[in-house]
C-alpha cells in the first residue's frame, strides 16, 4: 500500500473540491457571515501564505484566543496545514494560567478576538515567546492596543496567496494541534494531537454508529473551539462537507435556539450545563427544533431528567458520549443496539444515561485492585484507554508518569461496564466517597437528586467523619421559585440506594462552583462545605 | 499520541467484546449455520492456535479456495491475526493461472471447500510450496483425496486453544491479505493489502456518506470473498457488529432473494450481472425485500435500466460505487448531495448512474495529454489515485512500473468528472475507440443500447477501419423471446450521440464472453467479431 500520510491539509482540499458550494455560517462580534468552503479554503491558503511571510517555521506553535467562528476554523486548517501547530487557549482560565500555557507552549504568534484583547494586553509583559499579535475583527480600523506588532486578520489575508499549497512534507505523527487541560491542582497540562490522531478521530466521528457526521448535516458546535477542538467536529464536518454554524462570542441560550430554528441545525454538541440552559429557553419560548437529529452531550454525565426532557418532551435524540482532553476526545458513544429497540421507556432512558460503547479503533480496560472488573454493570473500576488518538504524555510535564503507565492512559474516571459493553461514569477516582470501608459514587447520588423536578443542579462531596472515615453531603441548587427541604429530597432518593449511601446533610446553594469548561469544581465545593460546618459548629 | 498500530486483530476483539450476541448466518454445502461473534471469535482463536501448530510462520501465505461462508470469515481474521497473510484465490480462474498464483505467492497451506477439492487434486503435482491441505466440510468423514496431508477444518479446530491471543507484534504496514487480479494479457497480478490499508478502508465503509455499515445492518456479500475481500465488507461488518449472511457455494438468484426476505437483509453488494439475475427473479416471484436499505453495485458500470428498475420498481436504493483490486477496493460512492434532493426523476437517475465522489482519505487526478481535465462532466481522462489503501506495486511483478508511476496508481479507467466531483466511467483506456482522430466511449454506447427493453446485455468493441482507423461494432444479447433488428436498435440510440459515434454494425449473440468476475472480456469478443467478418468477407 502507498505510504501516504494521514494529514489535515487533505481534509480541507477534499472540502474545496467536493463540497465547494456548501457553507460555513459564522456569527462574529459585529456580523453574521456566510462563506462557502471554496471561500474558506482560499482564505485558509492565504493565511498559510501569511504565516510563512510572518516567519512562522514548521513545528512552531500558533496560539488562538477566540470564540467559535469562521476565522478560528481557518486557523484550524492553516496552522497544521503549513506544518505548524495550532494551540487553542482556553480564554476562561485565570490570567496566571494563560501566561503559563502561552510561555510553556512557546507560542510565536497569537490570534485574538477583539473582545479578548484586554485580557492579553494585561499580561503582555509576561509573555516570553510571542513575537506577533493578530486581532480578529470585522471593523476596518484596528483597535487601540499596547500589543505590538498588532495586525488585522482581514488586512493580512489580502496580502496572502490564494493558491498557497498545503505543506507536502508532513509526517502523520507530526504535532498538529495542542490544548491544555486544567488540572485540579497545579498548572494546566498540555496535550499534543498529531495529524494521524485528528484524521482517525474524524473517521470515528463519521461512522454511522457514532455521530454519523455527514454532508447532509448542519452542525453547530456549542462546545468551544478552545476546548479539545470543539470535540473534533470542525475537522470532521469540514472533511465530510457538512454545513457549519459557528455561534460566535458570548452566545446565549436564546441565540442557540434561534440558530437551530433559522439554520435548521441537525446536530449540535456541548456540555450538560449548556443543554440545561437551552432546555429552559425552549420551555419558555416556541422554537421549531424539528431539524435536530442529535444533541451530543459530553464533558460530564448528563442527569436523567435532562435526557428525558430532550428525548420525550422535545423529541430530540440525546446522544451521550464520553471523552477527555487526553483522548481527542471521542471514546464512547451511546446508541441503542438493534436488539434493544423494544426496551421499555424506562430501560431506554437507563441505557441513554450511560456513556455508551467504545468507538471502533480504541481499546479499553476497567480495573480495580483485584484486576479487570466483570462486565455486569455493577463492579466499579478505573477506565484505562489505548489507541491512536489517545495521548501518550503531557507536553513536557512530570505528571506524565502518573497518568500514562504500562502503555495505557489512566483516565482517573471510575466506571461500570454492563453486559453490552456500555460504560457508565460512576465518579472521578478522587471524588469517590469511602464510607465504612465501601465506595459510594457521588455521581449516582447527584443524578438521583437531579431527577427531582425542583432541582436545577446537585453536587455531592465527601466530608471527613470520625466514625465512617467519610460521609456524603449533598449541595443543591433549586429552580427559581421552587421551595423544598432536606427531608423531602432525601425521602425522594432513599428508595434507590442502600441506607448508608444517603447523604448526611443537604445544603442549598445559589450556585455551585464550576471549572472553566462547566464541570463541578468539587475541590472548591469541599472547601466551602468544610468552612460552613466549621462556622456552624 | 500513542503509537498503537492499526491491526486486523483489534477488529475481531471489538466484535467479541461489544457484539458478542450478534450473528453470522452461513450457508455451506450441507447446512445453514448460525454462529454468534462470541463463537466466531473463539473459533478464530482456535484456528490461529492450529496454524501455529502446523508450523505457519509470521509473514507466510495461507491460501483459500472457498465460497462465502463463516469458515472463510474465520480465516480472514485468523491468518492476519496471527501475523500471516491471507491469500484468497479466485476459484474461477483457469487451472494454469491457479497454479501460477499459488506458486507465485508461495502459499504454505491451502484451505479448500469440499466441492473445489477436485480442482486442486488435478493440479496438485505442480504446486511447489504447499505443505498442508485443509478441507472445509460439515461432514464427519474426510472426503477421499490424493491431497496429503489433508486435514478436516472442524477436527483441527478442536485441537486449538480457544484463548489464543491475536499476535501483538504487528507493524501496521505488515502484509495482511493478498489477492490476484486477472490481467487482460499474461499472468494474474498480485496485490498485497496491509493491516493499515484494511483498517482505514473499513472506516471508509462505515462512514455515514458511503456504505454507512452499522450494527443495525444485516449484510449479505454476494461479491465473492475471493474477489478483493468481498469489497472489504466482512472486515467492516465484523468490526461494526453487523449481522452477516454468507450465501455459500453456487448460490442462485432464488437463494439470494429468499435470504433477503428470510434474514431481513439491509445491505448487499455485487456486480451488475448479479443484480440483473436477481431482478429477473424478483419480477417472476413475490419476495418481501422491504428490509433492503442499499444495493451496492460495483465491478463495472451498471446500466441505467437496472438502476431504474431497482430504484423505481422495487423501491430499493441502488448505490453505485467504483474501485479495483488495486484499491482495496472502495474509491468512489454515489450519493446525492443534500442540495440535489429536488432533482427531477431523470436527473436523479443520471446522477445515480455516475460512480460518485471520492471517499474521504484518498486523492485523485484525471489527466489526458493536455494535463488535468476540467471538471465539467465532458472532458475525458485517465483516473489516477493516491492514498493509504491504494496499492503501491504488483507483488514481485515487472508490470508494476507501468501502472504505478510518479506516486500515483494509473487505473487504466477513462472517466469524466462533473462539477460536483462525481466521476463517470467512460471506458478502459484500452477499450476506447479512436475514430477519425476522436475518442468514442464504448461504455456510453453500451449503456444506451442496454436501456432498450429488449436488450439483456450489450458490449461495443472497435474494429480496424481503413478510412477512420477504428469503428464501433455493437454486440448484443436479447432477452428471451424478444426479437428486434439492427436498424431498430440504431434508430433507438441515434438521438443520443454524434453521428460518427453510432456503431457500423450490430451483431446478435447468445452470450457475451466474460471474465471470471463477470466483466465483459472484450479481448475475446474482439477476436470473435474479427473472425466473423473474416469469414463473412
Amino acid at each position: 500500500m502507498m505510504q501516504t500520510p494521514l494529514s489535515i491539509g487533505i481534509m480541507m482540499e477534499h472540502a474545496e473540491k467536493f463540497f465547494a458550494k456548501k457553507e460555513v455560517i459564522s456569527q462574529t462580534h459585529d456580523n453574521l457571515h456566510r462563506l462557502t468552503y471554496a471561500e474558506v479554503g482560499e482564505r485558509t491558503r492565504r493565511l498559510m501564505s501569511v504565516l510563512g511571510q510572518l516567519g512562522i517555521q514548521k513545528g512552531e506553535r500558533i496560539g488562538t484566543l477566540a470564540w467559535n467562528h469562521h476565522r478560528h476554523l481557518e486557523i484550524y486548517f492553516a496552522a497544521p496545514g503549513m506544518g505548524a501547530v495550532l494551540h487553542t487557549i482556553n480564554i476562561r482560565l485565570a490570567p496566571e494560567h494563560i501566561i503559563y500555557i502561552i510561555n510553556h507552549a512557546e507560542d510565536r504568534i497569537l490570534f485574538i478576538d477583539e473582545d479578548i484583547l484586554p485580557l492579553i494586553e494585561q499580561v503582555r509583559d509576561k509573555l516570553n515567546t510571542v513575537k506577533t499579535f493578530v486581532v480578529m475583527t470585522d471593523k476596518d480600523e484596528r483597535p487601540e492596543s499596547n500589543l505590538t506588532p498588532l495586525y488585522s486578520y482581514e488586512k493580512l489575508l489580502q496580502t496572502g496567496s490564494p493558491e498557497q499549497p498545503f505543506e507536502n512534507d508532513i509526517d502523520e505523527n507530526d504535532p498538529a494541534v495542542m490544548c491544555y487541560t486544567s488540572a485540579t491542582t497545579g498548572k494546566p497540562k498540555g496535550v499534543v494531537y498529531s495529524h494521524r490522531g485528528i484524521v482517525l478521530h474524524s473517521y470515528a466521528l463519521g461512522l454511522a454508529d457514532t455521530a454519523a457526521i455527514s454532508e447532509s448535516d448542519v452542525s453547530m458546535p456549542v462546545v468551544p473551539q478552545f476546548h479539545v477542538n470543539a470535540w473534533g467536529t470542525p475537522f470532521a464536518c469540514t472533511w465530510f462537507g457538512s454545513t457549519q454554524v459557528m455561534p460566535g462570542p458570548r452566545f446565549t441560550p436564546k441565540r442557540l435556539a434561534a440558530f437551530i430554528e433559522r439554520f435548521k441545525v441537525t446536530i449540535t454538541a456541548g456540555v450538560p450545563t449548556i443543554w440545561l440552559g437551552l432546555l429552559r429557553e425552549l420551555e419558555q419560548e416556541d422554537y421549531d427544533t424539528s431539524s435536530l437529529r442529535a444533541v451530543l452531550c459530553g464533558g460530564s454525565a448528563a442527569p436523567k431528567g435532562l435526557i428525558k426532557a430532550f428525548e420525550q418532551k422535545l423529541g430530540v435524540p440525546f446522544a451521550h458520549a464520553y471523552g477527555a482532553t487526553e483522548t481527542t476526545p471521542l471514546v464512547t458513544y451511546s446508541r441503542l443496539k438493534s436488539y434493544q429497540k423494544d426496551l421499555s421507556e424506562e430501560d431506554t432512558l437507563n441505557e441513554r444515561s450511560k456513556q455508551g460503547i467504545l468507538v471502533p479503533g480504541l481499546e479499553m480496560r476497567v480495573i480495580n485492585d483485584a484486576g479487570d472488573v466483570t462486565w455486569n454493570g455493577e463492579e466499579m473500576g478505573e477506565l484505562l484507554l489505548r489507541g491512536p488518538w489517545i495521548a501518550s504524555e503531557y507536553y513536557e510535564d512530570d505528571r506524565t508518569a502518573n497518568a500514562f503507565r504500562d502503555g495505557w492512559f489512566h483516565t482517573g474516571d471510575v466506571v461500570t461496564v454492563d453486559g453490552e459493553g456500555s460504560i457508565q461514569i460512576v465518579d472521578r477516582t478522587k471524588d469517590l466517597i469511602k464510607s465504612g470501608g465501601e465506595w459510594i459514587s457521588s455521581v449516582e447520588i447527584e443524578n438521583a437528586i437531579m431527577a427531582h423536578e425542583s432541582v436545577f443542579e446537585a453536587s455531592v462531596v465527601a466530608m471527613p467523619d470520625a466514625k465512617w472515615q467519610e460521609r456524603p453531603i449533598a449541595c443543591v441548587v433549586l429552580h427559581k421559585d421552587h421551595h423544598i427541604g432536606k427531608d423531602e429530597l432525601l425521602t425522594f432518593i432513599r428508595p434507590q440506594f442502600p441506607k448508608w449511601w444517603v447523604p448526611d446533610d443537604v445544603l442549598f446553594f445559589d450556585e455551585i462552583p464550576k471549572t472553566s469548561v462547566g464541570k463541578f469544581l468539587k475541590r472548591e465545593l469541599r472547601t466551602q462545605v468544610k468552612e460552613y460546618y466549621e462556622i456552624k459548629n
